[in-house]
């Protein structure tokens, strides 16, 4: 299938007519991709996706005119350049030894039923361009509100397709999720009463006037994801009225400090405005006290979310939701699908604990969303969206509870025993512990690991630069080489002295990653160390002049 | 490909194991639903969308349950389940007679492109999990960007692929991009200076207030798009200062209107942070003068924006571009590629004519998004994101520019020629003419529409209510009965004494529409209205009650 390539007067209507009704030949390049893709995708992306990194700006160079081609293409040859130019050097997210990030392999049956969603190409904004996805929608955010607040089947039977209401709102992911999780938060704070209109009709400002407050804040442990501070400056809070509190020495936020800050902003002058608790901090994966928290924003009367864009998935496995107790009284919760419900990319939840939060952030426009309708657009941040909540639907329904639990648990328990691994090396340690499938740990030559134990604060902070370092090299390294990645990282550890310490960070979710996997990347990782001569040299120079090390 | 649907303890992690390994078979349900789907795409949405409109209270008996299922299930068995439940009642926004909305049918290629994207599931906040993603979709910017702006090759060099620059940012939709748009231009207006550190950092109530504005106002036309006004609820600037300009007889924003607003807004007190010009509104596809817009912004030092989510693809076509004329000058460009750009859900854009303007909403973290990193994250409203950019480059090439102009120009030829059609009815009435490929009509029984033509103000204020109950009947008769639809909408014209008028809307993109199918729509609506004697009968009572037929 192609159009015309012949000069200009022959870019026809009718070859144009063709690609919209007649499709690629099963033998065409296109057609051969993707039965590819169907029959073996993890064959597809290892043979087309190359391991070694090539440079940022030679990849650039592919990717450099700034002017939209006149004349059409062949199908067949756009798509061999997209196989040579993108594919071949975009990363194999889906490889089992690729456990830097929060992307997964996916489950197979998701890709045909991501086409049909495709060709389907509905528009959940309103009901007239999506219909039935509109019911599925409602029913998924049930289905969630259920997993997290376990409602009575009455509740969800008045609520769930309630066109005034709502249990909560489908989005790209968890930044827009978070922001509309803050954004109810701040309108319902500046509601409407005597003599004022609402912050929704008269802005921050305003509210702030009208109510009294100095400043309007949102208090997180300096764990909280960065997409908390762009909603603080979205909202017009603005970032520096977003509250760190410290946080103990598994990265959970300390109560203690948190109230405290509680009473200062509120000594000053300011109003909280919401507290957030996180449930899997995107760094080392922990879990706040949630159920703690709770109890300081009822003392206060703020809004509770709690971040779960990362552990949520964790309620699914009875064996370890316990770790998120508290979450059910929380008035909003961030989760994403997909990142531990192995949904591809886009699929972003935030659940209202009451229905008719929503009432704060409603809009009504002449042409969709009328008032009464039960079109989504009229409780989202964002308009026109696809129909990604079939892709939770039939993950929930292929998988099931159960499912989704085995999966949760042996993520759990690679990640124990990848920290026992680790731990019983004498040249690497563990700096946070798995609570969740993630952990953080770094490479230490063993006569520096061994003289560390005893060291005082002064000689860590010495030596921690140059291990940083290290760290930073070996990651770059391994990343570059291309047969595993792992991220890294800046926390600031207790056992460290609260130095800035660089370190490996990895996510467990990859079902098909294996123990022995894990093992090869450890050594990969020492061999890397051990030919980084000049850094090591550095490194044991400044353990004997700090006296760490004897000469 | 099953999971085991034995008791609990079989649920096995071999089975789970294969879901993420061994794809379905080509036999199984899914296996041909794909196949369906590739070789007869428009034939599966034919076959499978059922045409009667089922009541939504019963669609959403098919979607009650609010638990998630404990058992997994067989794959095809649950896709039998969707196919029954949520696709025959899903709409068939592809389909030549769907003209209601801006949903069209799509190329054949980009469905096997859609799966490949969701196959590699990069996610494009980082460079770490999307690489050529990044330089990719910094060109498909930079190509827009070209198309808007048209700088010469050496600007796109310099700042195309600049870490600390951006051309414009890739999102969901056009609500977003709106929402970036007017956040850029409210953290511009209120920028750090001496003894402010910024409204990013403050928030809007202390920018206000150092600034010494009573209030941030954004002016639009009164048809301008609800994203707006979400746009001011969210970024705290409030509803009640995006202030409504009036429009001509064409819907477009009267220049000397917008002026007036702009001297009382700063009489007072206030300051005009953005104007926002509207190129194709939603309603009736009408555009702004744009080159008066920038005269105006340029005078009061406000931020250009221009919305053309639906009219930017008009670029694309040398017979058309000229009615955007203006655009150049805005500050920034919000353009949807799937609306006229004839791909799939979920590719919105904002384009920033220059390529430093994003500092103002610029986020890091030490994770992602690194200072220096070229991370696109660093620049963007979102955070994850799937690489829907792909599908907007590869459209670009396979159509090329010439391929979009003549998809364009037979649109907006197939309006003009349909306004025509109507106008030959002695019973239709155009209500908007078509500047694109968008109009809005109604019926009129014959008598009163040649009545209505030397009608006063008080007659034809007296008639509208029973012609707007007529429209909403023959539209809703007409959904409902599933063979074509056409949307509805609100408008105040001119030529009806401004009364609130109910009329049809139609959007005419999809290139497979034909006249005969128009002509078809338009006698189906005749038989609708011919069949309603109840509000026929009352509609002619109310003429002849007020004068406007003789008894």
């Amino acid at each position: 299938m192609h159009l015309s390539k012949q000069p200009t007067a022959d870019v026809s209507l009718d070859a144009l007519y063709r690609i919209f009704t007649i499709p690629e030949a099963p033998e065409s390049t296109l057609g051969k991709i993707e039965r590819h893709l169907s029959e073996n995708l993890a064959g597809f992306l290892s043979a087309h996706i190359v391991a070694k990194e090539k440079p940022l700006h030679e990849i650039e160079e592919d990717f450099a005119d700034s002017a939209i081609p006149e004349q059409p293409s062949f199908v067949s040859e756009h798509t061999d350049e997209l196989l040579n130019k993108l594919v071949a050097h975009s990363v194999h997210t889906a490889s089992p030894r690729f456990i830097g990030h929060m992307t997964s392999a996916l489950p197979y049956f998701l890709l045909p039923l991501a086409k049909l969603m495709v060709g389907l190409n509905q528009n959940l904004v309103k009901i007239e361009t999506s219909k039935a996805f509109t019911p599925l929608e409602r029913q998924v955010l049930g289905m969630m509100h259920h997993l997290v607040y376990g409602q009575e089947g009455e509740f969800y039977q008045h609520w769930m397709h309630s066109a005034e209401h709502s249990l909560g709102a489908f989005c790209s992911g968890g930044t827009v999720a978070n922001i509309t999780a803050l954004w109810v938060a701040r309108n319902k704070l500046f509601a409407a009463t005597d003599g004022f209109a609402g912050v929704a009709s008269e802005g921050l400002a305003a509210g702030l006037a009208h109510y009294g407050y100095k400043r309007a804040c949102v208090l997180v442990s300096e764990r909280g994801h960065y997409s908390l501070s762009k909603a603080a400056d979205v909202l017009g809070i603005g970032r520096s009225n977003l509250v760190a509190v410290a946080t103990d020495h598994n990265n959970r936020i300390r109560v203690d400090a948190l109230r405290e800050q509680c009473a200062k902003v509120a000594a000053e002058g300011g109003r909280v405005m919401a507290i957030v608790g996180i449930a899997g901090t995107t760094e080392t994966g922990h879990i706040d006290p949630l159920a703690d928290i709770a109890e300081v924003a009822a003392e206060v009367d703020a809004h509770f979310h709690v971040d779960a864009a990362w552990g949520g998935a964790t309620l699914l496995s009875d064996t370890h939701r316990h770790l998120l107790q508290g979450i059910e009284q929380a008035d909003s919760v961030t989760i994403d699908a997909h990142k531990q419900m192995y949904v591809p990319m886009g699929a972003g939840m935030v659940l209202f604990k009451d229905p008719s939060l929503v009432h704060a952030i409603e809009h009504h426009a002449e042409y969709v969303i009328r008032r009464g309708s039960k079109d989504l657009g009229s409780h989202t941040m964002e308009g026109s969206r696809p129909g990604m909540a079939m892709l939770v639907y039939s993950a929930l329904h292929v998988m099931g509870r159960k499912g989704y639990q085995l999966l949760i648990d042996q993520s759990i328990d690679k990640a124990n025993n990848f920290a026992g691994l680790i731990s019983q090396q004498d040249d690497f340690e563990v700096i946070t512990e798995p609570q969740l499938c993630l952990l953080t740990y770094r490479y230490v030559p063993a006569p520096i690991k061994a003289a560390l134990e005893n060291a005082d604060d002064a000689q860590k902070r010495r030596v921690t630069p140059l291990l940083n370092q290290l760290t930073k090299h070996i990651q770059k390294s391994q990343r570059e080489s291309g047969n595993s990645f792992v991220s890294r990282t800046k926390l600031t550890p207790m056992q460290y002295a609260k130095e800035p310490t660089t370190v490996f960070r990895t996510v467990l979710a990859n079902p098909l990653t294996t123990m022995d996997m894990l093992a090869e990347i450890l050594q990969e990782q020492r061999e890397i160390a051990n030919s980084a001569i000049h850094t090591q040299r550095a490194l044991f120079a400044e353990a004997r002049a700090c006296g760490l090390l004897n000469d």
